[in-house]
């Protein structure tokens, strides 16, 4: 299985690619690649959402994943930053139902369980377990990459225990 | 000058194309189409968010505007319904900026007050407004639809004011 994990943001939202290996005696996970569209402020908003769904609109032509997996949202912010988020995330749900791709949403307490075993983890405890599970030589950067790759590592976890169950 | 005019929601995104007609001796608005996209609540985020933006994109292609005038967003709702309308709102842009057209935006006390004189007017007024101003037998179903409607002509009034204040 191949998951593409994103991380939206309204300046950086990160991605990440990550494929869980059968081949050998363990199941391994595999890390294909990972990044973010960095925004610039000074673009207006529709060049903007433009530039975020062209690129992730490409990177999901280009590593051809099954399943794209998201952030659900929960704010304690505002809701000004919170309409300004829903714009990218609305434009990065598109990207993936553009490229006829079921998507996958998981709240942040059940991403971090997933990947550090502790709901409330800091996001250097992400990144670094990101890193030792993707047997990466240190955690992506930046931080929005790693949080991607946190959330395609969610989707694996779930979808394997998923499958478990139904066996 | 034509215009597109969009009233974004999480059930219902009004559509509406307003023209300027400068063939007659007055200068006259002319209504062209107005309607709105219906989603459903029981399809998915995604499924819904590509409706919206298949919808009005064969729209934009259809009508050909020059500009697209969406209504700004002050919220005094909570921020989850914020995330949710910015979903549909960054998809709306989106569409624009994939037709290769400019996007302005109003605040509804702008919009109403170029449509009904009144920035405080309430949802009927507004449709009944539009109406007379487009010289149609009655207001526009759904509210939505006349609301998107509105915006066209906020823009035009607003461009017709500038183009003076240049000359």
């Amino acid at each position: 299985m191949r998951v593409f994990g994103i991380d939206c943001g309204t300046e950086f939202t990160g991605y990440g690619v990550v494929e869980v290996d059968h081949s050998g005696r363990e199941v391994k996970l595999r890390h294909l690649c990972a990044g973010a569209v960095r925004l610039n402020k000074k673009d207006k908003t529709p060049v903007r959402l433009l530039q975020v769904y062209g690129e992730l609109t490409g990177l999901m032509r280009l590593w051809q994943p099954e399943v794209v997996a998201i952030e659900e949202v929960f704010f304690s912010a505002n809701a000004k930053s919170a309409l300004k988020l829903g714009q990218v995330r609305g434009v990065a749900m598109l990207a993936a139902a553009g490229c006829g791709l079921p998507v996958a949403e998981y709240a942040p307490l059940t991403i971090k369980s997933a990947v550090v075993g502790y709901g409330l983890a800091a996001k250097e405890q992400v990144g670094f377990m990101v890193a030792r599970l993707l047997e990466l030589e240190k955690a992506p950067k930046p931080a929005d990459a790693a949080d991607a790759l946190a959330i395609a590592i969610c989707h694996i976890h779930h979808a394997q225990t998923a499958e478990r169950m139904r066996r």
